[in-house]
């Protein structure tokens, strides 16, 4: 994983002419994503939000596409946009923009067919923050801290709030919010914003390991899945159950539920198609 | 209750012509189903989706039932849809017709006028799993284990996921989906996916106890409350609030309310008329 | 803060002509309302809850309001609705403009423009439960202990179930309301009720710290965000990122975003204008 030395202590000084994001094709169906400005604390510049915009894209289209990590080079995961850029534009026709390119860039993750995993080092604030609330899954090392902290710099964080509220219960989300206070990888994890904290040194065989566990399942299975889940908690639940019952039945379809089904039965491992 | 014996370590063995689903309705207005395929671990036959529906639907017709509990003979509470069924019938058009059965028979434990407690020992997997999550309370041996394992099979558990992720917060939710792992019976309880976890043989006592309270209800308010919980919670703030106003007074019409708060005003215990 | 005596142990006896309601409006930005029916556990009687909606509607103009502490006289935060004075009107009509009445004060506190932060002491019960459910915030004594206790009295706690289940999981908020037990204030903190438990000694300066916080911030940002949190909520993914980004863009045109954000850079304190 490229991102193994984030937690070296000493920031990677990234050069200046260096990618803002590393993308890593691994030959085993996983792409990782590296965000690479670690002098910047990897804040969400034009560039790299184009950059991550342009890699979802492209990776969506990618059909042996397993899953993707959401890694970032540097003491600190993400903190979010880049001030300096935001306030050298004063203008609402720039912000408008520079927000919905953000937000494009929230649900593209979202909208990739193969779950997200963050891998979270240091901190994770204001659309760093949402970052990790937008991925299917994130883990983080038990010393991170997160925060929506808009909110110091007279910036509520609006569209971090559209994610933080998806994850985590209304009372502590509106305290984060108003307050712009850290809170620790422990209280993320009961809040349900992260899956695990663990120590610094196990990251990445945390992350490793729910990679591994995504990679022996069906792939089609797993797109099908990460697909429906979103979808039908938009509905009511008679619909979501409409739209959930026929997905199933196409997935029944497929060559992998017969085979991991016989696989089950037969007390043997199932051999994937990806169909 | 019925399955009593089904902790006591030896799977009971039901006879071939024993019937997949025992029915049993107690004179103080509490029913009991209990799935009964103990060897298949209670997996969800065509036959014993359709006991179920047709008992959820002519208890909903019951106008002296109180409360329902769900439980299930042998070491398993339930293992999800029969494989084995599945695969002998590779049509589309058949697994449509199964899993709009399923979603029927989960919509109906909502549908039905009073609460519906699970009881749940052993494992509760995939469509087992989304029983205990569409329950309006669920109590489980503290050595009971829950997945979402369809996964494991190369069959994303979409119709589960639509109850599952009502009940628990979405990145646990997702990691479940996503791994198929089980979680504990104490993680169950953390999540929100069952209301207690107690030791196996505390377990009856336990239901019984939640059994008891309901019961000592008036069982217009309960009835009144259930229906409109569920309803109100997919409406918008203000439109939830209308209908909550109406239902509310509504309920004060009752006899009961009447009786229930001149009883609170003169500290004495109400006597329900149920009405 | 006029609440200060609240947990004195012996009740205080508000004279019969004490004003229901006391109103403070601090230098510092703040509003205080406290119940003042102590002997009545604090009930909201008809003229209670007219004083409440009156203030509220009040405040929610006064455009140098920057956060409402909502507390309460006596043994207890609140009782919920007044039983004696329901039952001395028994027509339909009247519990329908009750409940409706009830209903408009709780989303008055919703739509006021400034976090509302519950202090609560002794019990909150039934509307007592949903007054806390509905603040933005709310801090508890750790003896304070929480019910949806309708049920007890033949009346399904409905209009609270709507704030409940937007704040706590549905299997505990389900059971709350179906068997009308009380939660300790440390199950409330872990179910999302409350943002804190403190030891009573405490509790002024928990909610001080809060208030302290709210203060320090811009005041047209958290304006900005209170409203934005709520109205999100109730849309889909894609159209709360729209409204999001839109409504974060005109935050960022306000004089305080640029002033927070070059004080930030500047590593300096920003010195809000509020517009």
């Amino acid at each position: 994983m490229s991102a193994d030395t984030a937690l070296s202590g000493k920031p990677q000084e990234a050069a200046a002419d260096a990618p803002v994001l590393l993308s890593e094709r691994r030959p085993d169906g996983v792409a990782v994503l590296t965000l690479n400005r670690p002098r910047a604390y990897n804040a969400l510049s034009e560039e790299l939000l184009a950059a991550l915009t342009a890699e979802l894209e492209s990776l969506a289209a990618d059909e042996s596409l397993r899953c993707l990590v959401l890694a970032a080079n540097g003491k600190a995961f993400c903190a979010g946009h880049d001030l300096k850029q935001m306030r050298s534009r004063p203008e609402q026709d720039y912000y408008r923009s520079l927000f919905a390119s953000c937000s494009r860039m929230m649900q593209a993750i979202v909208a990739l067919p193969v779950p997200v995993i963050a891998r979270v080092q240091g901190m994770a604030t204001a659309a760093g923050c949402q970052l990790v609330a937008t991925c299917d899954l994130a883990v983080a090392d038990e010393e991170a801290r997160f925060a929506t902290s808009g909110i110091n710099a007279g910036l509520f964080c609006s569209t971090p709030a559209v994610a933080l509220t998806r994850n985590v219960p209304i009372k502590p989300a509106f305290e984060m919010l108003v307050t712009g206070d850290f809170i620790p990888a422990s209280e993320a994890w009961r809040l349900g914003l992260i899956n695990r904290a663990v120590p610094a040194a196990f990251l990445d065989a945390a992350v490793e390991e729910l990679v591994g566990k995504i990679l022996s399942k069906s792939p089609v299975a797993v797109r099908t899945g990460k697909r429906m889940v979103y979808e039908q908690l938009q509905r009511g639940l008679a619909d979501a159950y409409g739209y959930a019952s026929e997905v199933m039945a196409c997935n029944m379809m497929a060559e992998d539920a017969g085979e991991g089904i016989d696989a089950f039965i037969e007390k043997r491992h199932a051999v994937w198609k990806g169909r």
